[in-house]
């Protein structure tokens, strides 16, 4: 894409009430606009992104036997009074409005509902059993305040999977499926090494859930981390019984502060039971179905990258989800520029070039802050050393190379 | 995919209520599950076909010059009321919310707003423009009644691209190559032949709005279809005057039903007047940005092609969009079969394969019902026969190929 083209600018300063790194960074640069505390639009850097860490997480949903599907936004209902979580005085962050006879509706703050109402249409047999649906929709929670960027948000992208088994060890077996991939969205977004499974408090049917918590001070959890076991445990479960079940040593253990990234949880029979899911077994015998619940919300992950991946300049993308692999920038050569950036388009490269009149520390001081992966500046400079400068955003020097090398 | 992996079921039967044949035939079918009137779940099939008119769509706007972008579904008050739509008086089907501390938003519409005031921050000068936003979005519209199915829903999936043009003629450029990308997207999914250019009322900015219609008897409008010139007009402006200054002839008009399944206007200043959007020219003089809107929604689309593409026995998806492009069926012959589902999906073909255990009558029948433009048998007649049998879905008859033909 041409940044003449590119509708965005970036700014050097925004709002001071916008107080989280993410949202600053992210805002200045034109990634999103702040349409309310906690509600953002996604502008075409931004919407980039956010396609790429939905494809990252599409393909390892459907490793795993996920099948997607899109589930509506408007809720009635009767379908989430049968899981009780209808009443304000259990779910708190409802947003409600109403059809014109008045008829009270919400919007969907999770999904769970959705899915077992549909599922409860379709599944009868052991034979329609495991299914593992999944969706990428807009969630709505109705948050008292909301000051972290697109950390928490009051509209938020989000995929939620969840899984229909016939018994625990189908359920277990999936469920440590799922672990795996989870770590994969991780190390392919490029924050694997700060991602810890963490264990947190579970319910009636599992001990513990599993939180993927990832290191930033940003984070609103406070995590104690056991980095040789790779793994962590959540505060709200501290205890030196729990540390003993675990086999953590409380002497290895470091507090940390953290964002939950993803988090995966057994649900038993919580949903399957209000919704009557059931399926005759081999014999013809009636069975409950078992209910796992594996969560990512896209835009926090996205959030999330910017506050582990910034310097004072700017962001700085890992490649996978970079909106673009490329930032050429044209210093008054834009004629050899241009047929450089079409070579690299025929090669199948995204590249960002920016053809604009600027100068070069105006053009230098955007891409940093912009954060594309690898800047290519082609000046009469770099064609009298001999080629182009190629720098990698978070390395300090460029080096010159052969125009031919670029492809 | 493999179809006994697919959870859905086809029906003979459902609810009553469900007049439209859209809605009666993707819901037969496991496409779409209805929510509550007027909104439905996308279900695996139906995301497909949804994804397939969504990349349609985005290879048209983009080629124009488009620039994709997602704005949010909460919309706060201050930004409706700039341009006066806020009040219920003016528009009578929002779905409202509001926020804990009692602040009133809405849930979008319509785009207008949304892009206006996001373009307001980034333009000022003649360089930054023209320039051609657009988003796919759910839209939310409180219609008192809703029973077409998918093709008037009360969430349903939109694309909303805007224009913002320096002067009339660069306007009216991108206007007329909008007619011709709006075009191209129903020549490619398949309904072109009954679409029609119609013209329809217009505003102060221009005397006519234009809506694509597609002829069906499941539409609400009526319009009179001149064949020969291939364009028509909407019964709103159906005035000897109107026809007049159109070069149409009364003799040859024919009144038809359809359904509109897009529409562009001029919007003028209508809504830069009230956003402020305005760019220095190269005198540096203040001048109003122009707008155009430019409009489709997915899910109508979707709609519109079942009406017009069935038969009694479920329906006929053009390629372009059908959910997969083969439906494999094994009767009793699921290693074979399995052979071919694989080199068919090595040669990167979309293919359902029936591996599941039901009578050849049932999963011929739902096969049509489901309407995957093809149909490949494989039993040990068709073996004996030679190959398989290929038959298409809008044909009587197969024939017998040699296996190795279908790669």
């Amino acid at each position: 894409m041409k940044q003449s083209q590119l509708f965005t600018k970036t700014r050097k300063e925004i709002s001071k009430d916008e107080v989280s790194v993410n949202a600053q960074l992210l805002t200045r640069a034109g990634y999103i606009y702040k349409e309310m505390a906690g509600v953002y639009s996604y502008l075409p850097l931004g919407l980039r992104v956010i396609k790429k860490i939905e494809n990252i997480i599409r393909e390892e949903m459907n490793s795993i036997g996920g099948i997607e599907m899109k589930t509506s936004i408007l809720q009635n209902k009767e379908i989430w009074e049968k899981s009780g979580r209808w009443d304000d005085n259990i779910v708190d962050n409802w947003f409600k409005t109403e059809l014109k006879n008045g008829a009270k509706i919400g919007l969907s703050f999770t999904n769970e509902e959705a899915h077992s109402n549909i599922l409860k249409q379709y599944v009868s047999s052991y034979k329609d059993l495991p299914i593992y649906p999944y969706d990428f929709k807009e969630i709505f929670r109705n948050e008292v305040r909301s000051k972290s960027g697109i950390l928490r948000g009051r509209e938020f992208y989000w995929k939620a999977l969840y899984s229909f088994s016939r018994n625990e060890a189908e359920h277990n077996d999936f469920y440590e499926k799922a672990k795996v991939a989870y770590q994969k969205i991780y190390n392919r977004v490029g924050i694997g090494h700060l991602t810890y499974l963490t264990f947190a408090s579970g319910s009636t049917f599992s001990k513990f859930s599993h939180e993927f918590q990832t290191l930033t001070e940003a984070g609103e959890d406070i995590i104690y981390v056991d980095e040789k076991k790779k793994m962590a445990v959540n505060k709200e479960v501290y205890t030196d019984e729990v540390l003993q079940s675990l086999e953590l040593d409380k002497k290895e253990l470091v507090e940390k502060k953290a964002v939950e990234v993803g988090n995966i949880f057994t649900l038993g029979t919580k949903f399957s039971e209000p919704f009557g899911l059931k399926y005759k077994n081999e014999k013809g015998e009636e069975q409950r179905i078992l209910m796992g619940s594996y969560g990512i919300g896209l835009s926090r992950l996205m959030g999330t990258i910017v506050e582990v991946n910034h310097d004072d300049k700017g962001m700085i993308w890992p490649e996978s989800v970079a909106p673009f692999k490329y930032h050429l920038i044209s210093l008054g050569k834009n004629e050899e520029a241009e047929e450089i950036y079409n070579k690299l388009q025929e090669k199948g490269e995204e590249v960002l070039f920016d053809d604009r009149e600027l100068s070069a520390g105006e053009k230098f001081a955007e891409a940093d802050l912009i954060g594309i992966p690898y800047r290519i500046v082609i000046s009469e400079k770099s064609l009298q050393a001999g080629g182009v400068e190629l720098k990698k955003r978070n390395e300090e020097k460029g080096e010159i190379i052969e125009v031919q090398k670029l492809f």
